[in-house]
């Protein structure tokens, strides 16, 4: 399913930005009714739009290259619905800031992308991993994971709160990236959890990934460090008993490619306390979440799906006291995290447990991720690895905060090590 | 300057809530020449949604009071410009959520109110302090500060990342209160800095601050405590060398008489490492300000105010780094200011250096509203209290997280000593 990299191309000059939409739309027409990734398109326009581009001096580092948005971004020229019937043609503004980074950077916008409902509560979207339609292309993102994963459009944005952008794009096998919490403004995005919401990316490559970041205005103000040889820590994170043997072996491989590349992969361990990250995410995700919807469900609780509901009513009875606490359990970790950190790279540890479940079973479990979207720290999935049944499972690469665009060169050089040109 | 409290009067069904949007009316007619508070009005829809209230059963606790939102909040019915040549006519499709709130609980919209641009950077609307006209009425609030202090409206909304709340609500005499972070929604409200923006009120007294909390969902979730003998602690911040005679006057009066009411007030102190605050929240404000303003500034550098301009470029070169170990440092200190304020039904301190400076001179200092906003604590200011040019100080009140409702409560307390009925 995966198709030669069309944003690569463009930048290259290798196709044009007409040539790489007319791909994208056929794709999708050819594809989308099996996935259900779009849920809506602006096929004229962006044609329209890509022939300025390549009429045009480089507008930037995004110049010509077609993308979608998740559908909790808002958009001027499409409607924005966070899959709920809340929003139902609801027609935003002004983009929300990041869509506005990413076409001012030449970036030409080619829909909008499937999500959960809200990004995290509410019905789940019929859209169905690329690589097994049987199969979830894991959520909040599913679009976003699902369309990149098929190859209908190189770039998407994605949000995570708890794993939204990395699970989708290590199930789709494609390429993500959860920058360092408030660098990138989450300005027109709709709000779940404040100190958690985190504005993301998923592309056919992490080159991709690097210029939408700089799109976004993500800067190298870390030391880049790495160089030849790298050292990376290999962290189990407190949850590696909930690893399958795919994503075992996938980490087994890359240490491996590493290694022999000439690079050290060491065992490393984070501090003491980090067992309780996880149910410390869930305190703050859904204490912070009683407040994001209270305009909703208060104007029409009819329209609230059960999720919406329980949320809105505090059903888990999460009081300020439980969430003060859990956000100060968090903190007190981060600078510790990043104290054991220094002197690496990166981090080697899962993105997923394992191959992405079957449809019904769910989105899948965001057990790697919600302990680094709580410590704030920036996250990518580099794809390459699959399930014995043949489904991709990504492994993950963590570094400390603000080092956003020394861990997209780290996982650079590893992508390059899976797939030797 | 100061009138009778009309919300206290709709809510009692003393007059209508068309007398009551009539009176504003009338009032902002009269007096906004001089003191330029408002940017908009929509006195006709206000008045017709008035009539409807009148004759409709209470939809809340806000049912039929006429209230005034700051220009960087989102409205439907209402231009929203930040005060920005970058936003000139725009018309979000939604109002913001802590609008759809108030309006859900009968609140009636008036009309919008001057901001300094983007609540805190760029140009200063020329908004004059209803007791004086040669002084300002602070900032970046100034509308919602000047209107509610000449009696023009009753109840305002408000944002403080700084000090953007209480210091206009001290220096214009009236009650003002900012909730502890997180707990009303920010969406469709201009961020600025997201780990410290918080929305705020500011109204004609306590009472309307305790509706307008309960319409945005704020419950008693903390034990109320409080009651007879309350329990006080004096705290003069770090800073209280940059107290003026007349806040130091007024911290001595609150004393006096709540010890001549039976409570208990005792001198307390913060923390080690307090004295630092300051700085880090301005090293956070100015370090999450940077991804704030990029689309607009990126899109079109000619529109940028200086301010604007050494925000977006970061002309303080104040790195990732720099921002994650403020963060760290003011993290550390939450849990540790809280365990000092255990048994304490409050904290009193200073709200505002001292008396409104000169309009020429700025919005005032936040010296004593940084620390607190950092800290993420509900803050309440009361006025009561006059500098000897007779203009008003405020003092102010704080409390742990989550406390808001019985912070409220100790306010209404004093806010009764200060004006025996």
């Amino acid at each position: 399913m995966q198709k030669q990299a069309i944003g690569r191309q463009v930048l290259d000059r290798t196709i044009t930005s007409v040539q790489a939409v007319e791909t994208c739309i056929e794709r999708i027409e050819k594809h989308d009714g099996e996935i259900g990734s779009f849920v809506s398109l602006r096929a004229e326009q962006a044609l329209a739009e890509a022939k300025a581009m390549d009429a045009s001096p480089s507008r930037g580092p995004l110049h010509g290259v077609p993308f979608a948005a998740k559908d909790v971004f808002d958009t001027q020229d499409l409607a924005t619905e966070y899959n709920s019937p809340y929003y139902r043609g609801h027609r935003p503004a002004r983009d929300a800031a990041a869509i506005a980074l990413l076409r001012q950077a030449g970036a030409i916008l080619l829909g909008k992308l499937s999500t959960v409902e809200f990004a995290g509560v509410g019905q789940v979207p019929d859209t169905r991993n690329p690589h097994r339609p049987s199969r979830t292309p894991g959520g909040s993102s599913a679009g976003s994971g699902a369309a990149v994963g098929a190859g209908l459009v190189p770039l998407a944005t994605a949000t995570q709160t708890g794993g939204s952008t990395i699970r989708p794009a290590a199930f789709c096998g494609v390429a993500g990236f959860k920058p360092t919490w408030g660098r990138i403004s989450c300005e027109g995005v709709k709000p779940f959890a404040p100190s958690l919401d985190t504005v993301g990316f998923i592309a056919e490559d992490i080159g991709l990934l690097q210029s939408a970041a700089a799109a976004c205005g993500l800067e190298h103000d870390f030391p880049s460090g790495f160089g030849r040889p790298m050292r990376l820590g290999m962290y189990p994170t407190p949850y590696f008993s909930e690893a399958h043997p795919e994503t075992r072996a996938a980490l087994e491989h890359a240490a491996a490619v590493l290694r022999q590349a000439g690079h050290s992969v060491e065992s490393v361990d984070g501090p003491s306390g980090q067992q309780e990250l996880n149910g410390w995410q869930d305190t703050i995700m859904l204490g912070e979440g009683v407040h994001a919807l209270q305009a909703e469900y208060r104007g029409h609780p009819d329209l609230a799906h059960p999720g919406v509901r329980a949320l809105a009513e505090n059903h888990r009875k999460i009081d300020a006291r439980k969430v003060s606490a859990a956000l100060d359990e968090v903190a007190a970790l981060r600078p510790r995290f990043e104290r054991a950190m220094q002197g690496f790279d990166a981090w080697l540890c899962p993105a997923v447990p394992g191959e992405a479940p079957r449809f019904e079973e769910g989105n899948g479990l965001a057990t790697f991720n919600r302990l680094f979207t709580a410590l704030h720290l920036p996250c990518v999935t580099v794809p390459g690895h699959f399930s014995e049944r043949g489904l991709p499972v990504g492994i993950q690469l963590i570094a400390p905060r603000g080092a956003d665009m020394r861990l997209l060169g780290v996982a650079q050089v590893l992508e390059g090590l899976f797939s030797p040109a």
